[in-house]
């Protein structure tokens, strides 16, 4: 990037574009295990014009950019280009609208997921999906994210109804619409989400959102074995109860944290979180068929979350597995597994992961929204003890190929970003020349977080 | 198309291609408002490999192809080509696999609706999307329908979890995955639904199927006026309450289903028709609101379908309200508005309807699947008056205006086909670019489905 560019980047931008390196440094990456790459600088746009006008400069002279919000991805998904800029969302944080009576709203990118549901405290609605961190809903939306909710409230494929993005060519584009279903046209919203950048920039999201259920529970169960909860979990499901949220945690991360979060009544065997939401009596309806599953499984008596505190705990504790296990370690990292199979196959699937990380002997706490069939292993490591990351890589590896023989995806909701595209072109390999042709239709340059995904030589 | 050509699709499909008048003129339309156009053949595969050819030797001689289910999308989606060729998929009809643990199957492109849940009836789980005509399930991937049952299970873009798609080129691509989510690339599987044949032929379906609920119960209720019906339908929405169906017919309407249905014990006022899916304890607690919110907009009290035969005439007759009004006029034919609004604007936008149809002078009988904003006006008219129909569309035309300016969709799921081309200009005109430019990256030809949604010069 010569000095006139970055002249012109400064007029545009003043103040909020930085190439000090403390900056770049802060950029670099997301929470993945991949060293950061410094970009040559950050700006930080506050508009759509903005966001227009940076990448129509970049494009004309093919200067490489990677989109960030608050840099909790996983997969290297943000990870800088030397090249290339950064642009940072993180003061595109604005609600522009809440309609109620529509259970919709629009965001600007980088307000977060909990930004939103502070502001909605009041309102009898919430945004119900919760991948854990508290990331960003654009970014959200350019990682197809889900979490522990989507079993019942799907993802954020299903409670976008519309985007605004900057294409590279600075063009800027409204996708979708307000009303629950639309037939007008190619669906361009979807393209976008679950493309993690290398279309475009997603500055504006149109959302779905849920009436506060009548009564929420949350009950912790624990379990003799894996293969007991996870067989529970298959059960529910394939009953057809509608559950909230059921989430596995693995003796191994249940140790932890017990250890992390200071979770008091619990035991460090294997466990399932239940939440039910609905009216009270649906939910004690589902609670009881839930509770006989269990039992058969040789599940303990529910221990219930008696307010909403308590449940905040319990909540907040699985929120914090992923910095629980890099607690474990002195400036550790974390690599997490991110399979996701058809429900009938979850138990074989989960109990292939145990025997293969007792046969590397590797640590492998576990957690698994079970509903959807989707599961990590946690796996903490040292980056100074390179034999450890190349086992815990093989020991992926395995389970990748594990998860494509029970017809399952490489990435339930991580995405590809640079760790997976060699698995990518396995689940994939008919249809990546048609997603190749369709990103150099779109960014003719290749300047959108180029190298993410696939390689197009 | 020359005589060359001609011999090559005889080479390939024996039998299976017809170039007689008749056949020509069996698939030269929907149930639109469209006059037939006869393509110069029609050609019938049973396998993507055969698709596949005939694609490739269309592409390379540059022949307009123009895909075909069970010929029952209204907005001239699938009128023939005068210089191209039908690819008729009907003997594409069979059921690949059903995997009830995992509530999902695979389906080839023409297997209607009704044949997949006859053959589902023994398991306890159901294919949810209706849109009242038996519809090939390919067809309602390629429009993107959903119907009387989107309040609670989506529309096709939700059911849909993967899609065999042959492309313009001949090559054979499988999309998406069999698991509940995914991240893995983009979303292709999303790209086609509602493409209308102008990417690529859709040959397979993976769909997921729902649990059979343990109650299903309904009810007709009886309003006073129009405007009672539709805010009845919004505020039971807006409170939540978990709808399976909530559709709406107009006094006009109702009088045209009584004597075409030979409904009895109902009456020709506005109407609602309530379905609700649940445990019968559940179900009783959400027909307690929904009464409740009756009465208070001054509804009659409910009238029980008392098993399973009264279900399915009340429901029968609701599938049938467009061959009843099509029945008003000898030879005649229907066109139906299809504006889609967010549900705090549906009674404005109902209200505004019937004014506008009174105006017009129209006999005007009108559905709606109001739980999702969306509505139909079902105008008949004889072909011969060519006054008529012009009034018609000139109706049309102030309907879909008043529903973008009410943050609308100018089709909630009919698609666009030839005749909404202007106003999708409208809704999205700064995204057709790039609908375009995705459409001429993977048609380079335009031979798929040209003229239909938009036109390309």
């Amino acid at each position: 990037m010569n000095e006139l560019i970055q002249a012109e980047i400064k007029k545009i931008f003043n103040g909020r574009f930085s190439t000090s390196e403390s900056t770049r440094a802060n950029y670099a990456r997301g929470e993945d295990t991949y060293d950061p790459v410094l970009s040559q600088g950050v700006v930080f746009p506050e508009t759509n014009e903005e966001v227009s006008k940076i990448l129509k400069l970049c494009n004309e002279n093919k200067i490489p950019v990677v989109p960030f919000g608050t840099g909790t991805s996983l997969e290297g998904n943000v990870v800088g280009n030397e090249k290339g800029i950064t642009i940072c969302l993180e003061k595109m944080n604005k609600i522009l609208s809440v309609n109620i009576e529509d259970f919709d709203c629009r965001v600007q990118a980088c307000v977060t997921r909990e930004q939103l549901n502070d502001y909605l405290r009041e309102d009898g609605v919430f945004f119900p999906i919760d991948p854990g961190a508290n990331a960003a809903l654009g970014g959200m939306a350019a990682t197809s994210a889900s979490g522990t909710m989507a079993v019942k409230y799907g993802t954020m494929k299903t409670v976008i109804s519309g985007l605004t993005v900057v294409l590279p060519n600075g063009d800027i584009i409204n996708t979708g619409s307000r009303t629950k279903k639309t037939s007008a046209g190619y669906n361009l919203t979807n393209l976008f989400i679950g493309s993690e950048g290398t279309l475009g920039i997603i500055t504006e999201v149109q959302l779905r959102l849920s009436p506060v259920p009548e009564s929420i529970m949350a009950a912790v169960c624990h379990f003799p074995s894996l293969e007991n909860a996870v067989q529970t979990a298959q059960q529910v499901i394939q009953y057809g109860v509608p559950m909230a949220r059921i989430e596995m945690l693995n003796k191994e991360q249940m140790g932890i944290s017990i250890n992390y979060s200071k979770l008091k009544d619990v035991e460090e065997v294997p466990t399932l979180f239940f939440e039910f939401h609905g009216s009270e009596l649906s939910n004690n309806e589902n609670i009881k068929i839930v509770e006989e599953i269990s039992n058969s499984n040789h599940g303990s008596s529910f221990k219930w979350a008696k307010d909403l505190e308590e449940r905040n705990k319990l909540w907040r504790a699985r929120w914090d597995v992923y910095y629980s296990v890099k607690a474990l370690i002195n400036n550790g990292r974390v690599y997490s597994t991110d399979i996701c199979v058809p429900i009938s196959n979850i138990t074989e699937c989960v109990n292939f992961a145990e025997e293969q990380a007792k046969k590397f002997g590797l640590r492998a706490p576990m957690v698994g929204h079970l509903g959807d069939g989707n599961f990590h292993v946690i796996l903490p490591y040292d980056p100074e003890k390179k034999e450890m990351y190349k086992k815990i890589r093989e020991f992926n590896d395995l389970l990748i190929k594990k998860g494509l023989e029970l017809n399952g995806t490489i990435t339930g909701e991580h995405g590809v970003g640079l760790h997976k595209k060699e698995y990518l072109l396995e689940e994939h390999a008919d249809s990546i020349p048609l997603m190749k042709l369709i990103k150099r239709s779109i960014d003719q340059n290749n300047i959108m977080n180029p190298g993410k995904i696939f390689d197009l030589n």
